[in-house]
């Protein structure tokens, strides 16, 4: 099981190569975490950043094919490891069989001075179910 | 001797905890390597795009720092690996004497069709210059 | 009748005041009008964009209210006036009864150099039966 | 006397057709009036935000000639009413002699509970200075 979040390459991501700027990628990146956070784990941002909030410590990212307007594709999410205070996560875009983007990713809950904070329980238990579920 | 492109954090790049949201610093990178084709390799975007393309083909990004609203920030670019038709450089931010973020990429010169090409000799001879003034 | 196009107000389209940036809203508006054209004109920007295009004239916008992260928006189109190679329309993005933004908008179908050029009867003929049903 | 903003047409501003897409307008307008704020009002939003701020309540904008990659714009503009706690001002962005959008906008000062504020007096006489400068 995984989490997945469909996009339609729109208009406004691309540029005059007629492919998706890459920045736009990272934008449907964090709508599909956003929406992971809300769906799944409970915690959606709006009710977070009163107090906390998940910034990304790094990302290593392999563009491996262009994706044009019009193109589905599926985001597909796969927790890889979950740490006191990070989750690191796996985002793959996929065009039909085609594996468009690979990205790995690693987030930190910080407290609303941007400290590093343990995971709230709910939201831990969440993920650990999550992580359970996809092997 | 390394390329630098000055960004004042603004308005537009901040999210509501108030810090830099991550896919505006991959704007603000795309932005500095536009301006090196355009100031230091003779050869800008818009006159490229009839012709051929430099996507990117790989990320590798450690943000160490949150940028805030009003941050005057410094991008540096080290040109670190020529190929046939590839290019590797790193991009580091700083502000005063910090780090903020570490972004390596890896840009690969393309035909019209999207198939790799070797860099034009003029092209190449400016990178192969200024690797070498930044040794 | 009208259409509507779903919006939850997410994270990136905020700024440091935790409400949405405007020229978010432009690209809300962007999205909602590439919809129409593809769910119900049957000429999906995608398909058009090798041959003509659509671009905006005129803008003439209402800011009414605030909105912010998670807030549920609808934005519902309005096709006002028809003409030969042009479009009006308003969209008014609406939280459970209230007006957020109101948003008059002018679009010409052009060709691919950029000259106003005739709707295609297909589209044309959409258009009118969508402007029959909304009275 | 007009206050002068130069933008270069970017690669990330433009679609697959080679044209601005009209939202990145929108942040070259905000980025223009940002920059008059701290350059010429002194009052950068970066230090407003903690108690104040200026969101848009209208635009009215015409779009005349589409811009390409690679354009010099300067954006122009004039203050054209003050009012208690609102201010009205035309951007135009000038391409040589050619006037490619003209925007006009009316801004709110509004307290940190989004209200309308009356604007602080240093910033009112700032404003009057350069409309008296304007004729």
């Amino acid at each position: 099981m995984h989490f997945t979040f469909p996009q339609k390459v729109l208009f406004k991501h691309c540029d005059p190569a007629g492919i998706v700027f890459y920045p736009r990628f990272f934008e449907m990146i964090n709508d599909a975490v956003e929406t992971l956070f809300s769906d799944l784990l409970g915690w959606p941002f709006e009710d977070m950043h009163a107090e906390a909030g998940v910034p990304t410590a790094a990302f290593d990212v392999r563009f491996k094919r262009p994706c044009r307007h019009g193109d589905q594709l599926e985001l597909r999410l796969t927790l890889t490891r979950l740490g006191r205070s990070s989750l690191s996560l796996t985002t793959r875009a996929v065009r039909q069989d085609t594996v468009c983007f690979e990205a790995d990713q690693t987030l930190v809950c910080v407290d609303s001075e941007g400290r590093p904070a343990a995971w709230p329980e709910h939201v831990r238990a969440r993920i650990e179910d999550i992580m359970e579920a996809q092997t």
